[in-house]
């Protein structure tokens, strides 16, 4: 079965994109720890991340690292964190998460409540960043 | 000033280094949150990490992923789970992190105490499978 990630990437499931090309989605968690929390993925569904063979793996932080300069400015945030956990869903995922110090960086927090209309004005600033 | 890891790139701080090359280093975390925890720098000094241009953090996620594939059978976890968050030591270093599950990714836990026997037999088995 198709996973809920490649699901997004297919059009099934709606989403918040922020940027794509033929390997590569980026887009808004939607139980984000803060705002303009951002996932990257690869279109081909992994389940492991470091299953990606290197070269791959190296151009999706290629990718990932695109978008991360947009979010700091977007979000007026010092830092973009980053991690992999990789027990969510099966499918490998980058989450970069706007922060201002340690304790925002913390999975067991409650998650943000946005609207759609909060969600589409984040979409709207970090595209204007890329 | 020197950050504490440029200190150990130029061997002035002992470390169990995992790996090197002329550009990136990988030695493990002393306050480990699990076993073979793993710090992966660039020998150059750099507060934040997408303040390295996008071809060098690219290919420290290269020397990253090496890291990885050996870190997982040597450890025997499930995942590797990987975190940059930015605010402790100010030179950008990713945490490659042997995991089991979810709960094992918090940085509030207390970290593990080992002694230097055992962190010389961790070094000592993530080496052979490099």
């Amino acid at each position: 079965m198709a996973s809920i990630f490649t699901k997004i990437v297919n059009g099934e499931i709606p989403a918040y994109k922020i940027a794509e090309d033929d390997r590569f989605l980026a887009f808004l968690d939607i139980n984000p720890l803060t705002k303009g929390h951002t996932l990257v993925i690869p279109k081909q569904e992994t389940d492991y991340l470091f299953d990606l063979d290197a070269d791959l793996y190296a151009d999706m932080q290629r990718f990932a690292h695109k978008i991360a300069k947009a979010l700091k400015p977007a979000m007026q945030t010092k830092r973009v964190g980053v991690a992999v956990i990789g027990f969510e869903v099966p499918h490998a995922h980058v989450h970069l998460i706007p922060i201002n110090g340690m304790s925002e960086m913390n999975f067991s927090l409650p998650k943000l409540k946005l609207s759609p209309a909060e969600f589409e004005a984040i979409t709207a600033k970090i595209k204007a960043e890329l």
